[in-house]
């Protein structure tokens, strides 16, 4: 089987919607798929999804389509869904409080081993299993643990200095909801970013524009 | 001055982040900046700063840079934030409630006027100012009030069914949270997609691999 170890950003953002289209695919005991039929089923033409998928190819075949399971486990295997990444995550306010209670981190490959916060009224009290620690141990605990990735849930006025703090002790991955350009300012990390406010903002542009 | 109406899709989502750019410089006090401070600042190249703000002429002047406060405004201005578009939120979970108590819709275009879930637990209890109203009381709420977007927060299997609905009360715009492909399903729709999963199974990808 052909692999390419290289695949582009662009591609890999796009295969957690294939990984998750196929798990749909297995649930229903679908086994094969045209790529006709993905194609219509995922809105993305059979050019797209076939320059998408022969990146890490041997799983379409002409005529045939594709191999639904072992393509999800591909997928699955090049995400790295089958790893325990270790995970922190700083700043449990709303939206940290929603991430660590709803995300189910272990299917994606990830374990989340600590919460940090410096509000008195929030250290101490549990969240999803975890008691929230006070953010004057983070050097203690990367020390010892170790984590590669921070769940930044933090206000945008103190990413910079939690953010240079964690790159200190080794943190070189970032789920960033703060508007910090962490990539920009830390060029040997890597961040993914999500920006609810821009993505709002986004669609209150579309809704008034001309449906096209 | 000259005004392109027409702005690309791509365009428009990079807007936000020089909006949010902006208001830093104008809180600095800081009135004009060159297009060479704007790109070393921004992580961007002047070629791509020069292409973007181009869209909507008028605030660059060889030699002497952006306006920023005129430019801000500009920005606003094509991003609709001065309007007030009543939003609804569909799903009082712990991503649902982060976001009612989280976001400053005001601030973003919006006015969050409902919210609206089906646990009994939830109904009637009070989230940022808001009483949780039973999803029963949809159908009445919107042809009354008509709101144009949704704030989609329900578990994926409930989207469907909710989507359908909303659709027919005449809502086009959705924030959506959950997997459901809500553009490919009801075209006339604009959704713009949040999906958090996703974005932690790349950051997930991009740790393991050489930093590039």
């Amino acid at each position: 089987m052909v692999k390419k170890t290289d695949i582009s950003l662009p591609v890999i953002r796009r295969l957690p919607r294939y990984y998750r289209f196929l798990r749909d695919l297995m649930q229903e005991g679908v086994t094969h798929i045209s790529s006709a039929d993905l194609s219509r089923q995922m809105g993305l033409t059979a050019s797209q999804i076939r320059q998408d998928l022969n990146c890490f190819g041997g799983f379409g075949q002409q005529g045939y389509g594709y191999q639904v399971e072992p393509l999800y486990r591909e997928i699955g295997r090049i995400l790295g869904v089958q790893r325990r990444t270790e995970v922190i995550l700083i700043g449990v306010g709303h939206v940290g409080h929603a991430i660590a209670r709803q995300m189910d981190f272990t299917r994606l490959g990830m374990r989340l081993t600590a919460l940090f916060d410096v509000s008195p009224a929030l250290i101490g009290t549990q969240v999803g299993g975890l008691t929230i620690r006070p953010e004057t141990e983070l050097e203690a605990f990367c020390l010892e643990k170790k984590p590669k990735a921070a769940l930044l849930c933090v206000p945008d006025r103190a990413a910079p200095d939690i953010v240079e703090r964690l790159t200190v002790l080794g943190v070189t991955g970032f789920w960033n909801f703060t508007h910090y350009d962490i990539a920009h300012h830390h060029p040997g990390t890597v961040a993914e970013n999500v920006h609810l406010e821009d993505s709002l903002m986004v669609l209150s542009y579309r809704l008034k524009q001309p449906r096209r």
